[in-house]
């Protein structure tokens, strides 16, 4: 009978992750992932003068993950969860159910933040417009505004999010194929607060692969959304992440690698020579940016304009 | 019928290389491939100054390749082949009969190296020692070694290799991988003299791929060499080839864009930070290396040890 190669029981189910050796008993993989995570933010410097943080949690594996495993190691941390209801119908009210029913049993502070009540249009609204062609960018840039934003309203000392290592591995995959240097430079576990309206952004799940989240998620019942987004079909991401998944079937650690010899050696030194835009306050908002209006302003002027037509 | 895609002929032969549009016949593919070739070499300068090359050439599908198309694109450039016989049996005889043939008939000057004669070894002579297990590795320090010398002493103003574009992404794979920066900003298409002894190296089928490389041997009916070598058995570069090939096949040019992002965007800003090692004179044999001894001092010191025992 097979047992685990950690504790050595046996009569327990048995999980099988493509970077262990062995298999792994529920117990000890809870343990070994708490432990993984844990070493993470420390190794970083992730909560160095952190009192209270927010955690972004759009209600899906990772994030629900990161909620749970924050909550557990630092009980000491105040943890707020922020989330966004981006207004799509059959979707972000389950979303917001689910974070909900988590903070309540768990008895975790949530802001939940409705774009259509507190900003007059939703990620639907998008959908009409240009951008219908690249819906995930723009969501992404409404959910890193509002959530930076929230953050820094309600004076959190950092914001974290669930990155896991196969986000990253893609973006990095996509980012060294193009060249997109000021993109590579900006991918680390840790962006420090450079505006004093720019809340310092933590990935504590950014060593983790997705599916040790989602096995995370499972053995400690963990709620999480199963549905996927009705706008997302990036099929290009999808493609690179199979791309990236038969490269670790084929090198060992691939992933892990790749990720570890960016972060300790060339980042280090394209980051000497790339200096970062300075930031400034928009001119419509007065929230961070690099030009003269921020993304988010951009992207949503237009959306009016179209709408008041 | 099928019609070339460039002439609009039909009745000829056509061939599909994965990096072009529709087929190509015979003819239009030779003019596609040389126009290819000439380009690069001009885009890099790689004939700046440059009277008399020597071609580095084992007799294999690249370097034939190289022969022929700087032969035929730069007639009123000295071209010098030369081909170092590694002593190793029942290859290095074939390599070294196929390569003067080919000097023969198209009256290029040749310059044969025999190391079993002249250095009093072969590459036979590593696989006794420790070296054994990485053939390749030794192989190619004694070939850069030896070429080099030969090109100095023959007082040329540059050497030509036949590193093709699939060679070089498959060393851009292994060292991003790796994080080796010092490797990476080393992979460039010239590499200039930065020592009174060290000659100028270029790549001129830096941009061409193996297949490009194999259809122009065989479609202009340039002898090369078949037969692989019987140390070869790099089987993690093998490996990293066929997960190269697969990513071309599902990202359109892979190879090319990596390459050119790797050399447009990535490697100048590290080559800005990171400084080449000084050279200076190897003590045993005055050639340049960055170390006290060279690396070919080092390893061929080692082997007489063991062959005196």
């Amino acid at each position: 009978m097979a047992e685990c190669s950690r504790c050595g029981r046996s009569g327990e189910a048995l999980y099988k992750l493509t970077n262990l050796p062995g298999l792994i008993c529920k117990d000890c993989f809870i343990t070994y992932y708490e432990k993984k995570v844990k070493n993470c933010v420390i190794k970083y410097e992730m909560l160095r003068g952190v009192k209270n943080i927010g955690v972004a949690v759009s209600g899906g594996k990772d994030s629900m993950a990161l909620a749970r495993v924050l909550s557990r190691l630092f009980p000491d941390i105040h943890l707020k969860l922020i989330h966004i209801n981006l207004g799509i119908p059959s979707y972000s009210n389950e979303c917001q159910k689910i974070v909900e029913k988590f903070a309540d049993e768990n008895s975790i502070d949530l802001i939940i933040y409705n774009i259509r009540e507190l900003e007059g249009y939703s990620i639907d609204s998008f959908s009409k417009l240009p951008y219908v062609k690249r819906m995930c960018g723009v969501c992404g840039i409404v959910k890193r505004y509002l959530m930076n934003k929230i953050a820094y309203e309600n004076r959190l000392d950092a914001l974290a999010t669930g990155h896991n290592l196969d986000d990253t591995v893609e973006t990095l995959f996509k980012s060294y194929l193009k060249g997109d240097i000021e993109e590579i430079v900006r991918i680390r576990p840790l962006l420090p607060s450079t505006h004093p309206k720019l809340v310092k952004k933590i990935k504590p799940l950014i060593e983790m692969t997705e599916r040790e989240n989602l096995l995370y998620v499972t053995l400690t019942n963990t709620m999480h959304v199963d549905v996927k987004c009705p706008f997302f079909k990036d099929s290009r991401m999808m493609k690179r992440k199979k791309l990236i998944s038969m490269l670790e079937e084929e090198i060992k650690n691939f992933k892990y690698i790749f990720f570890k010899s960016h972060l300790k050696k060339i980042q280090p030194v394209l980051s000497k020579v790339i200096v970062e835009p300075a930031l400034r306050e928009c001119k419509v908002c007065g929230m961070p940016t690099i030009k003269d209006v921020c993304s988010y302003c951009k992207i949503t002027s237009k959306m009016v304009t179209v709408v008041e037509r």
